[in-house]
């Protein structure tokens, strides 16, 4: 399985899905009670009730005001994740408290902070298209039974979009155009670029800009690891303007892909994807095809991945891989992880001898 | 989990479930045919055929007589255990013999001995209201994908009753008032009281009872370790007078509510629920309603248990409770599990020395 | 679980499943893809990308031509396995080749060569009735979840037609009549006789030869080890005249009960099942009937041998079998099996230390 990497912020929810309901999310494998105070703030909060470890989030667990009630036996939390009342006495005890998790909540997204130390100053990385004036998004999760490093693969090489989702988003320019990759290790960005001079139109942008010949397409990944990736997608009809001096663009159509990649279990991964656009923004027909048209291709993938998983879960140990060109990207993904999952384990080891 | 304690009687099924068709159960990890003889004895013996290790239990293995034909290749057994009949040959081989377990039929329920050496004089534990002139009794079985400790813990700390089953038989007094434990180790018996004077009368009791006002409300629970639980619930109006002098209680309500515990697998519990009363004995909407109203309360257990257990087997190894004053019947029936188990293991390796 | 023998051919299909679909078997444990190539030859080769290890059968992976493309990212195989084209580059690494398995299609099978040394010039055994002028077939497959060991063990004691197939093809005398038992051990045979004089015909044979009255019934076994088994039956009415010197045998009816017996997993069994008849060869209504008859008896044995699967897997380790008369041509099977996995891992052994 692909390394967890702690100290670190994941998207557990967006911030619609988080309310006046107990909401329960497992990340890296620590279940996480997610809530919104009556005054509106998002809190998280460790999902087992200290006493004999009932999950939270289960009913009839419930909210009384800001606290937590568990269903069991009633310990009650605050959210500090201290326990105010307890059945039976008056007292109690000290240790009776729930770990709370860091929460930012930022571009539509609700993140906790997964680690042993704090964050101090640290925020999640931006994807601020899913919640911007000027952009029209929509946006869903769903989750795979699939280590979460599957699902980096799946995203860093976008080559998969001519065979998984031929007919959506794939045309044979995809996989014949080569790709660049760069890598930024102080911050752990992997940058992935495939520029497309004269494309084929595929019905998801055929549809939704109603360009109608060939296309420039555009495809600039940026990985932010482990738990944020934006597609910044541009198409223009052949020939059209590029980019003015100032940075605008008004001759193309953008779409910024954004994916919060958070995993759950070993074997499970939560698929947070949002569809952001900068053009036809009031047309409802538009966003609901593309609502329609991203969730399906989420689901090739999701189906996809599943069986990958399940496939690898019956290889014989040591099976091997071959990797090509168009792998550049997802294994620099694989060793950004792999680095930052070590030295954070090295800084923790030390942190602990001290 | 929770160690298992052999050399015990534990309830296997109800009577009236054991007929003339075969009847498999598996009781601390031994599958056992349990089925009626033509004369009316209920027996039981492994359900594991000799020769292949069919199950007896399965179609189309089948009662011939008093016999059991496995429904693979036709070996039969008497109500001995001892193989009568071979398929191709006359000669039935000696070692031919399934292990029977001694049977006890009492209180509506099948008991069977469940361990290595003869119960000799030992009996189950009683229950009497299950099968009494003078009480009308509702029961049924469900089984729980949980450890058998959990059921115990359950309803060893009926403070849950106020949550878990609030509007069914919880009211706040109950959680509110304390509890005294006492534990009889020399035959293993863990008592748990609870006495409200001034309380709400759930709606279990005031619509079985007809009571409209608050009442005083006692659980007297017995725990008979291992296999059987009895809960001695006594309600009457606030201001009724209390017992007479010899005994007779004619001014309050009785409800002697009986489980019984059975261990299948490591985490897998047959729990065994009975509501025997002592009033309203012909009133078939009372029968109705608390049948249906038990019901739902074990419902409520069943899925919380089974959510428990799931949770319990995600934990990291080493998890923590916090144990506080309704703790102490629970704690203290796993103080007498756990030594009645390791006692038993003790004699059994002595025996064995021997 | 019983030993896999490898450097064996096994049945991965009959001819009509092998089509222009991707076909995905599992065989000894190795995921094998077949399809028929546009000039209808059958190919089998390994069922993984050698690049992410998709699984080749899993849509969208699909057939262009001859060749496979794999549906995640497009690698395109020949159908000897050698990768011909991958995305984004023209070079295709020289290790870029999936394994293939030897094909024979022979007797209505297509069957797949299972191990490292070629297979020369040994060729699967034979069941000529399953595709030959003067038989009629109905065949089919059903999967076991259960060790292959379980459907030797259950085809080579006939026995148990008496009980578990009773009113199909059992009858008293199958389980009453002793039987012979021969093994070849230099060709890894084993043959079991049953010879019955004057026996019940059971539905199975009244209803599709029309006899009324009692029978003689011969069950001649033969076991190819590992893979195939045959039922030579012949029933005719008692006092019909016998086979001919010439070897005709035209007052007798002849059932060939063929099964190939295919491990695919340590406990999961593909289980194909054909019925070869030399009599009323045009009859619609005899074959729906011995179909549908043949097809229940089939299922019964599922059933009985999933059951049987799962009780095993919950027994102690070290579990006990008793075996008698009937048994000693499973217990001969189970000796040819062991020994020829010993002595072709032997084999291997010895090859690899050249």
């Amino acid at each position: 399985m692909t390394a967890f990497v702690r100290d670190q912020w994941y998207v557990a929810a967006y911030g619609r899905e988080v309310g006046r309901e107990l909401l329960g999310r497992t990340v890296l494998s620590e279940p996480i009670l997610l809530y919104r105070t009556e005054d509106g703030r998002a809190v998280a909060m460790a999902e087992r009730c200290v006493h004999r470890r009932f999950p939270l989030s289960q009913a009839p667990s419930r909210l009384d005001g800001d606290r937590v009630v568990c269903g069991y036996h009633g310990f009650t939390y605050g959210t500090d994740g201290g326990c105010v009342s307890v059945p039976g006495q008056r007292r109690v005890p000290r240790t009776a408290r729930l770990k709370t998790y860091p929460v930012v909540e930022q571009d539509s997204f609700v993140w906790v902070w997964i680690g042993d130390r704090e964050p101090g100053d640290t925020l999640p990385p931006r994807a601020p298209w899913m919640d911007s004036p000027g952009y029209t998004v929509v946006s869903g999760m769903e989750p795979i039974d699939g280590d979460y490093g599957l699902l980096v693969d799946n995203l860093m090489d976008l080559s998969h979009e001519t065979y998984l989702h031929g007919g959506y988003i794939g045309t044979p320019e995809v996989a014949e155009t080569p790709i660049t990759t760069e890598v930024d290790d102080a911050v752990g960005i992997v940058h992935v670029s495939r520029h497309m001079d004269d494309a084929e139109c595929p019905p998801f942008y055929a549809r939704s800009t109603g360009i109608e010949g060939r296309i420039t397409r555009r495809q600039d990944i940026e990985y932010h690891a482990p738990c944020l990736y934006v597609l910044h997608s541009r198409v223009a009809p052949v020939g059209a303007p590029g980019p003015h001096p100032d940075g605008s663009d008004p001759h193309a159509f953008h779409v910024e892909v954004v994916y919060g990649i958070t995993p759950s279990t070993e074997k499970t991964t939560y698929d947070f994807w949002g569809v952001a656009r900068d053009f036809a923004l009031d047309d409802q027909d538009v966003t609901d095809y593309l609502r329609d048209s991203n969730h399906t291709v989420v689901m090739q993938d999701v189906v996809a991945l599943n069986v990958l998983q399940k496939s690898l879960d019956t290889e014989p140990p040591g099976y091997q891989e071959l990797s090509i060109n168009i792998d550049t990207g997802g294994l620099a993904a694989r060793r950004v992880l792999a680095r930052m999952a070590q030295e954070r384990d090295a800084t923790q080891a030390r942190a602990m001898v001290r």
